[in-house]
C-alpha cells in the first residue's frame, strides 16, 4: 500500500531547498545577499516553467486544424494565468532591487561568467511567443544562444522552428469564418465604409465657409494623405510589402480578421476571440515592461559597466525589449479603427450565425 | 583550474527543474493544472527560505548585548526587503486563483493527506517571528504541529525555544539609553502632559455657558473614565496583568520606549528605530492579509469542505488570520500618543546626545 | 464656433484642485499631512462614483427580462474594470499608511466629528452590490446610516431598495434555460451522480480487507453524515430554511444554475456566464480584501481609541468585513462540486443548443 | 459656534463629484466609457497635487544653508511617499486600459484638440524634480509648451527656474563634511583603492601561466582602456566636459560625495542619505516606468495615428521616457563602486564624528 503523501515530499522540498549553493560561500566568506540573488533567478526559472507549461497548452490547441469553440474558454484562462504569473514576474523586479550595487559587488566576481542570457527558459519563452531571429540584438557581437552551451544552445534553438503563439494565432485568424458569408464582404464594406468617412469629411472642409482658402487648402492636401495612406491599406500588395520589411508581421487575411473581431466583437462568437486578441496584448505590454524595469534594475546594480554575461548593459537591455515585442500589429489595429457610427452593419444572416442555437 | 561557471549549474536548475512530478501522472492520466499548484507552493517553499535568511539575520545582529548603531541601516534594508517578497506572496495567491475548483478537483483526491499545514518552513517563519505556541488553533483538536512527520515537528518546535524576532526587540527597546537622563524622566513628563491634557479639557468643560447641566454632567463622567483609563497606563502592576492575560506582549519598559521613539521620532538617534518599528507593523500587516486572502482562497476553492489537511477551513483560517498577529502592541501605541503640541519638550541635554558627532 | 476644447476646462481642474482646504489651516497651522488625507479620501470618492457607474450599467443589463448574449461581453469587461480599480482602491491604503499616527493626531481633532461612515457613496456600493440591511452592524448602538445628514440618508437608503447586483444575478441565474431541457433534468442526473460516487466510496469501505472493524466503523460512520449532509442538498424544503436563517442567500433555482454553468462551464454558451460568476467572486474578495486592510490601517491609525465617527474601530471593522461579503453562495459552490470524471454527459442535444449556429 | 464638520463637506464632495461632464453628452447621446476617461484623468490630477506638495516640502527642507538632521526621517517619509503614489499611477494605467480603442474611438472626437499635454501639474512635477529644458523633445516641431493657454503656459515655465530637486540635492551632496577630515582625503585613498585593484589585477593576468601570449596581450590591452577611463573619473576637467555634454549632471564634487556616502552608507550619520540616494533612483525608475507603460497603452488605444495633443504618439513617448530620467548619475554610480574589501578604511577619528553623542 502507498505511503501517505506528505507536503514535503510532494513538493521535492529536500532537493528545492537545499539547491542554494553560494559561491561565495566556497572561500569560507559567505555573502549573505548572495542567496536572495539565487532565489530570486531560481523563482524566476520556477515561473518560466509554468509559463511554458501554459503557452505549450495554448500553442496545442491553436495547432488544431479548427480550433474547437469549447476550448476557447480555456485559452482565455490560460492566457489570463500567464498575466498573472507576469505580475509576480515584476513584483520580483522590485525585491532584487532591495540588494545594492554595493551588495552585489561583494559577490559579483565569482559569478563570472555566468549570466541571465544563459537563461535556456527565458529564451524559450520568447521563441514560443513569436520573437523573430532576425529580431534578435547581437549580443557582443554574437548571436543570441553564443553563451549557451552546446545542449542549451540547441534546445534554444529548436524552439525557434516550432510554430510560435503568434503564427499559430495568424493562422487561426486566417480561418476565420465570417469574412466573406454568402452576399457580404467584410473588406469591401469596411473599405466603404472609410472612404465614406473621408468623403464626408472632405466635402465639409470643403464647403466650410469659415476656412481661409490656405487652411482649406492645408486641410484638403492633409486628406490626399490619408486617401493614400488608406489604398496602402487596402492595396495586398503594399502590405505585403510591409511584412516583407518587417513593420507588418501578419498576413493580409489575418490582418483583416483581428480588425473584424475588434469591430464586432459583440457578436457572441466573437467574445472570445476579442479577450484572446486583448490578452495577447496585455502579455505582449507584460514582457515589454519587465524588460524595461530589468533594463533599469541592471544599470542602477552595474552602471555603465559591461555585465557579467558581456552585453553592453543597460542600452542593450533597453533596445531589445523594443525589439522583443510580439504582438506588434494588434497595438497597431487601433490606427485601423472606425467608430461604431461609420461601422458598416453586418447583414442579418451572417450575425445570426454567430450567435447560439439556443438563442431564437 | 575551475570550470567557467555556467548559469544553470550555478542556480542548479536540473534538480530545480525536474522536481515537479505530478500525482496525477501516476495513473497516465496528468491534469495540467497540477504544475501551477506544484510550482506555486515551490515557490512559496523559496520564498519561505529566504525570508527566515532575513529573518535570522535580523535576529543575530538583535541578538548582541548592545546592537551597533551602523548594523541598523541594515536592519531597516532587510526588513524592508521581507515587506517587498510578501507583495510577491500576496500576487501569487492571485496566480493560484486562476485554478478553479473544478480544476482542483481533477487531482485533489491524489494530494490526500498532504497538506500546506505541512509547510515547516512557515511555521518557522511565525515562531521566529514571535506567533505564540498559546495562540496556535487547535488544528482539528490537536496541536498545530501534528501532521507533521516526527524529524519536521521537532524542526518546528525547536524554533519555539529560539528568541523570537518579537522577543529581541523587546529586549531592544527595554535598553533604549534615553528613557531616563539626568533629571529627565521620560515617564513622567509624558504622564504629567496626559494629566494636563485631560485637566484643560475637564476645565473647559466645567466653564462652558453652552451646555446643559445635563450635558455637562455627562461630559464629566466620561472624564473620570478616561482618568480610570489611564491610571491603567500609568500603573505597572496594571500592565502586567495585561501581559498575563495575553492583551499585552510588550514588557512595561518596552512599551514605554516604544511609545519614546514613536513620540520624538524625529531625533537623529531615533529614525531608524522609529523605521524599524513601522516595517514590524508593515510585516505583521503583510503577514494577515496574506492569510486573509489565503483563507477567502480556501473558501472559494474547496467551499465548506474539509481541507486534505483535515482543518475546519475557512472559519478556521480566518481565526488563525487574528491569532497570529506578533506586533499587536505597537499598533495599539496609537492609543497612547499625545500631539506634538502637548508631547514634553526634550531638555536640551538629552537631545544632544541623540545628535550626531559632526553636528555642531 | 465653440471654443476649442481645453484639458484643464473639460477635467474642470479649477473645482477639482481647489477642493482642498485644510481645516488645520484655519487657525492658521497648516498641518502638512492633511493635504494626502484630503486627497487620498477625494481619490477614494471619485473611484466610488466610477464603480457605481459600472454597476448601473451592469445592473441595466441584466433588468432586462431577457439578458442578450450580445451584452455578456461587455458584462464581463465591466465588472473586470471594476477589479481593476479595486487593486487602485487597495494600493491607496499603503498610501495613507505613509501618514503616521502621530501626524494623524496633529489635525484629527479638527475632523471630528466627520467620518469615513458618512461616505454615501461607499454604501451605496454596499447596497447596489446586495449588502442586506440585514447584515449591517449597529453603528455605536444605531443604524448604520445614523451618521448621515437627512438628505444623504435618503439616497442610501433608497439604494436599499433598488434589485441589487446580488439579486439580479440571482434572477438571471433562475432563468438559465438548459437546467431541463427535453429528456434532460440536470438535478436529477447530478443527484445520481453524487449518490453514486458515495455508494462507490462505501463499497470500497466495506470490502477493504486492510481496515479494523473499528475503522471500518468510524468511516461508515462518517458516510452516513455525508448521506444527510446531501440529503440536505436535494431538498428544496431544507435549502429554503438555510435561506431564511441567511445561511444561504440564493434560490434553489438559482443555486442549481451557478452549479451547472461551474461544471459544464466549457460549453460556449457558458463562458460568459462562468467569467461572470468568477468576476463576482473577484469582486467581493477585493471589498473584503480591502475592509481587512482597512481594519489594520484604523487600528495602526488611532490604535484601541474610539474613531471619529464614533464606532468601535478596529473590532467594528473588522467583523463588518465578514458581514458584508456578498457572493458567499458563489464562495460556497465549490462544496457541491463533482470531479469532471463523475459528472453527467451532457445529452447531445442539449450540448448541441449551448454551441454557435456558425458551428457544424 | 461651528457647525459640526461633515465628511461630504469636508472633502467638498458636491464640487467634486459633479465636475464630471461629458462632452459625448452634449449631442445627447453620452459614451459610457467617457466617464472613464475623465475620472482616471481626475484621479491622475489629484495625485499630481500631493506629489506636488510633498516635493514642494522636501525642496523646502533642502532649501536651508544647512539641513537639519532632525528633518532628515521627514525627507526620507516623504519621499518614500511619493514612491507609494507612483504604484497608484501606475495601477491607474491598467484600470484605462479596460477601455478599448473602439470605446475611445466613440468619443474621442469630442475631446479634439485637448491632450495630456496640457497637464500643467504634470509638466511642474518634471520641472521640480530636475527634467530640463534642454531635455524636452519638440512637439510637432513646437515647445514643450506649445499646447498651453497663456497662464498655464507662465505657471509652468515659472517652475523652469525654481530650483529643482535634483539641484537642490546636488548643492546638498556638495556639502558633505566628511570628504576631507583632518588627514583624511576621500577621494585620494578612493583614487588608489581602485588603482591598486587594477594593478593587483594586471599583475595577475601577466604572471599567469594558463594564458596564451595571445589571450594576455587582449587581455592587458583591456586594462589599458581601464586605466584610461578611470583616468578620467579622476579628472576634473573631463567630469566638466561630461557635464557640458549633458552626459552627466551632478557637479564633480557632488558625484564624489554621492560615492562616498554610497561606499561608506553604514555609518550611522550617512544611513538617512543614503536612503534618500535610493529614494530618488526609486522615483525616478517609477517615473520612467509610467511613461513607458503610457507610451505602451496610447499605441494600444489610438494605434499611429497622431495622438489629440498631436504629438507623435508611440515613438514621441517612448523616446520621452528615456529623455525624462533626472537622476541619471546615481544609477550609473555602480559604475565606480569598488567592493568593501578594497574600500579604504575610514580614519578612526573621521568615522567617530558620523556616529551619535550618546554612543562611547
Amino acid at each position: 500500500m502507498d505511503e501517505p503523501l506528505y507536503y514535503g515530499d510532494y513538493l521535492q522540498l529536500d532537493a528545492l531547498l537545499s539547491a542554494q549553493r553560494l559561491e561565495s560561500a566556497r572561500d569560507g566568506a559567505a555573502v549573505h545577499d548572495e542567496m536572495l540573488f539565487i532565489i530570486v533567478h531560481q523563482a524566476y526559472e520556477l515561473w518560466f516553467k509554468q509559463i511554458l507549461w501554459e503557452l505549450d497548452e495554448v500553442r496545442a490547441i491553436f495547432s488544431r486544424d479548427r480550433v474547437d469553440e469549447s476550448d476557447m474558454g480555456r485559452v482565455v484562462a490560460l492566457l489570463h494565468r500567464i498575466t498573472e504569473i507576469q505580475k509576480v514576474l515584476l513584483q520580483q523586479i522590485s525585491v532584487l532591487e532591495t540588494m545594492t550595487p554595493l551588495d552585489f559587488l561583494d559577490f559579483r566576481d565569482h559569478l563570472f561568467p555566468a549570466s541571465g542570457f544563459q537563461s535556456v527558459q527565458f529564451r524559450m519563452v520568447e521563441n514560443k511567443l513569436g520573437v523573430r531571429v532576425g529580431d534578435r540584438l547581437r549580443l557582443a557581437g554574437a548571436a543570441y544562444t553564443a553563451r549557451f552551451d552546446e545542449d542549451d544552445r540547441l534546445v534554444v534553438e529548436r524552439a525557434e522552428h516550432e510554430p510560435s503563439l503568434h503564427d499559430l494565432v495568424e493562422a487561426w485568424l486566417e480561418r476565420t469564418p465570417f469574412l466573406e458569408l454568402g452576399d457580404f464582404d467584410f473588406w469591401e464594406a469596411y473599405r466603404k465604409a472609410v472612404l465614406g468617412m473621408l468623403d464626408h469629411d472632405r466635402a465639409v472642409v470643403e464647403q466650410n465657409p469659415n476656412l481661409t482658402e490656405e487652411e482649406r487648402a492645408e486641410q484638403l492636401a492633409g486628406f490626399e494623405q490619408t486617401y493614400a495612406h488608406n489604398e496602402a491599406v487596402f492595396d495586398e500588395a503594399k502590405h505585403k510589402a510591409l511584412v516583407a520589411s518587417g513593420e507588418r508581421r501578419f498576413s493580409y487575411r489575418a490582418f483583416q480578421a483581428a480588425l473584424f473581431i475588434t469591430l464586432y466583437r459583440d457578436q457572441p462568437a466573437l467574445h472570445d476571440g476579442n479577450r484572446v486578441l486583448t490578452l495577447l496584448m496585455d502579455i505582449d505590454e507584460g514582457f515589454t515592461t519587465w524588460r524595461h524595469r530589468h533594463a533599469l534594475m541592471a544599470l542602477r546594480m552595474i552602471g555603465r559597466r559591461v555585465g557579467t554575461g558581456g552585453s553592453a548593459g543597460f542600452a542593450y537591455l533597453s533596445r531589445s525589449a523594443e525589439k522583443s515585442r510580439v504582438f506588434t500589429d494588434l497595438f497597431n489595429l487601433a490606427t485601423f479603427l472606425i467608430p461604431r457610427s461609420a461601422r458598416p452593419m453586418l447583414p442579418p444572416e451572417v450575425a445570426a450565425t454567430m450567435r447560439f442555437r439556443f438563442e431564437e
